[in-house]
């Protein structure tokens, strides 16, 4: 591949003759690792036209850079980076830059603190991934998404692909969220009552702005989501933690004066409670009598195999008090980075306002191709598919891990796609993880989801979204012998 | 299409039999307008068993909507709605709902009252759009954006297009971000000092919520881009205007105490002025000396082609004190929401750490299919092609707006998409607008760039990136007329 004449930006006046400062435009590249050997230079002419200078400086440049033995001549077809030149040193050094501000104390290192455990992301090369979250390539409907992308790459679709939208959503994917997936939730809106959103995480950062800040109270579930957690530090508003039952949050252990209450209520995640309708209705009605809203996290509805899925907490709300989250990452995948949020009209505008500032809109092509996938039926199918394959990975992961004496401490009744699991009480799952991944096994360190102050060690999340049936029972005993010989 | 089970959800018994239940859930779905006439129902076992109800109850339903002329059996093939079901009402009264929590008060409007003047998605109806910032059908490489977007969507991409990357970037596309596009600004960067965001709004959006906040102070050009104030009003951050001249920001007119200074160095906006290099010097020292942090929006630097482009402001910066935002909507499509930060480590972790909470990543085929389209050279060619058909239709404007009396406010000296333009003092561009609106020309109006109190009304911007030179010179015509008319 040739380099274009914009690869080169003229060091300011300064720094040497006009001669010295282009050959030290080459010198650099090629030191840098930028301009590879074979590569082809700019002609004289384009590079001096380029830069405003005269061709005969250029020349005498190139000229000299050939005997340095950076560039090579070849006739009429012009100058090429040489084989000879030196070349960049494969590992550069990383010497540490002058920064003369202090970003971190700047800062007060805000949001990286907050980053939660890192995660590997080259999972799919471990033999025992019970993983939690990503796609599994032998699930996807490859074949049909690549069909509605090309068709949402079409020339009729140009605009939908192209344009800024400044603060509107492909309308075409939001009459098939209001006439296909939401009324499976029990929800019937309307579209100024919809915002798509970058995935479900996105969703709670945009509530989050809009409805918290200083001097705001917010309760979220313990254990509960790690991400939110993430959303609401920075945010300023208090935050206070309920720990969560067998049938997830309990209405009556809420705090007086919450402004926004958030629960994962038909899943709680991370320990797949439903949360049962009497319970629902109480926590509607505390919301109504305290005047506080609920924002519900409904994040892996689509997952409900073993019974049918419970309605959405949203679909009772006749108030108006419910803020409800979709994502469509559990059920198509994570990349694409897709959500949206439901509410009343007044809150939704707010958020559409903030979106516009913050990022404008999800990429139309996104958009489009998802509205193709879900009119087109790839989407049920998917599902389907994905349902009876957690069917039967649920079963093998119930039996492998009663025989290995594993203890479970929350599964949920409708399906999921994961185990929240109790080791022994001395067990520090951190370092139970870290010795696995060395064995091939990927787990969950439990830790993350519990309010920092008071955050048992011994809990863990084994997800079987990723892992075929086939490896299961090893994984889980390999999990065995850890926990035994920890 | 037919209708799956999973459309159903039971209403909360209290609300009749479970037969009505079952009927009310058909009724609602019909009036509402979800099912339409023609679509199967599903069979009233896969119904029945979605339920975890009787399949008779089910059949005792069907039966009854058969007969209300809801339903129509056709035999062994089964249910479908009927042709002579009640149709929902074309336009559905938008009868207000109940709202329990009033949101207005709630959030005291703070983001929807930011929003700036509604454009028209629909300008391609227009005959003479002077829109800025949309891409243009007539020059886009839609051919090889589509190969480079198939091949994003290959099997051996499959954890690029689909995997939750969390804080990560694709490694393909911050290659050719270091070795091919930031050397043409001049720019020397590594890894750890670039950050993707969905575009150049985001990237200002990030760069505001780590480095701004209540009892900060930010500095903002005047006139200066629109959509930074509102990034920067929600931020709580005190901002202080600083009116430009023909060489952009004067450093010497800045306030003492500022933290965080944003510029558009090489191509103001909307002025169109490119900063000096003595006063690019002059601003780098004013930060030193006064330890503020600069942020540079590069927004328009591909479009250089009247002469060399200058370096960026960032080239300059040996201590580390200028954040970079670069984004790819001006010179690829802003449909796709691709942009980028470049600034010390120390920085670009903070904005990674805050992206991640805020929507963890660009969609991973966005970037794959970017990365493809640099690495094959076809954005150099675009790029051509739109300086080539700018520069002529550059001259066009000129000289229309010559033979139309018309007053330039700034044009800059190195290409650009755009004119800012100068009415008679009396003329309100607002008003102007919605007038020639009606005859087909879009203009934008610039009140919006200014600092609100104290916004001059006879500012306007003509953009050039989507009309055809062909048109032109009628439409400035137009505007001749209107100006003089008002």
């Amino acid at each position: 591949m040739s380099i274009p004449a914009e690869a080169f930006v003229l060091p300011p006046a300064g720094r040497g003759t006009l001669q010295q400062r282009i050959r030290q435009m080459v010198t650099e590249g090629v030191l840098s690792g930028r301009f590879r050997a074979g590569q082809k230079m700019p002609s004289s002419r384009g590079l001096a036209e380029h830069l405003g200078i005269s061709r005969i400086t250029v020349t005498l440049s190139y000229a000299e850079l050939v005997s340095a033995d950076y560039l090579m001549a070849r006739g009429r077809s012009g100058y090429f980076i040489s084989e000879n030149a030196p070349r960049a040193p494969e590992l550069q050094a990383r010497a540490p830059r002058a920064e003369g501000v202090d970003f971190a104390a700047l800062t007060g290192g805000r949001f990286s603190r907050l980053a939660t455990v890192k995660r590997p992301l080259d999972w799919e090369n471990y033999q025992f991934p019970f993983i939690y979250g990503q796609a599994d390539a032998s699930l996807f409907d490859h074949q049909n998404w690549r069909l509605c992308a090309l068709r949402a790459l079409g020339r009729k679709d140009f605009a939908a692909l192209t344009s800024d939208m400044y603060d509107r959503d492909d309308p075409l994917l939001i009459e098939h969220l209001l006439r296909s997936i939401l009324p499976r939730r029990g929800i019937a809106a309307r579209e100024d009552e919809v915002l798509l959103t970058m995935g479900a995480q996105n969703a709670l950062w945009i509530t989050t702005a809009v409805l918290l800040g200083a001097g705001r109270r917010a309760a979220v579930e313990n254990p509960g989501y790690s991400g939110l957690r993430g959303v609401l530090a920075p945010s300023g508003s208090e935050v206070i933690s309920v720990d969560v039952d067998a049938d997830g949050l309990p209405p009556d252990r809420l705090p007086k004066g919450v402004d926004v209450v958030f629960t994962t209520a038909s899943h709680q995640c991370p320990t797949n409670a439903t949360m049962p309708l009497e319970r629902r209705l109480a926590l509607l009605e505390a919301a109504s009598r305290e005047n506080f809203v609920i924002v519900e996290d409904d994040y892996e509805f689509e997952m409900s195999f073993l019974k049918p899925v419970s309605p959405a907490l949203k679909s009772l709300d006749s108030e108006g008090r419910v803020i409800y989250a979709g994502s469509f990452s559990k059920s198509v995948f994570p990349g694409m980075r897709l959500g949206y949020l439901v509410g009343p009209a007044s809150f939704i505008r707010e958020a559409r306002a903030l979106r516009l500032m913050m990022l404008r809109h999800p990429p139309g092509h996104i958009q489009r191709t998802v509205a193709y996938f879900l009119s087109l039926g790839h989407y049920d199918a998917l599902i389907n598919r994905m349902r009876n394959a957690y069917r039967r990975r649920r079963q093998v992961m119930e039996e492998a891990i009663r025989d290995n004496g594993l203890a479970v401490a929350g599964q949920g009744g409708f399906g999921g796609s994961s185990f929240w699991m109790r080791a022994p009480a001395g067990v520090d799952t951190e370092v139970l993880a870290e010795g696995l991944r060395a064995e091939g096994v990927l787990i969950e360190p439990g830790r993350a989801f519990f309010a920092p102050e008071q955050a048992p060690k011994n809990f863990y999340r084994l997800g079987y979204s990723s892992i075929s049936p086939a490896k299961i029972p090893e994984g889980i005993a390999r999990i065995g012998r850890a926990i035994r010989g920890a």
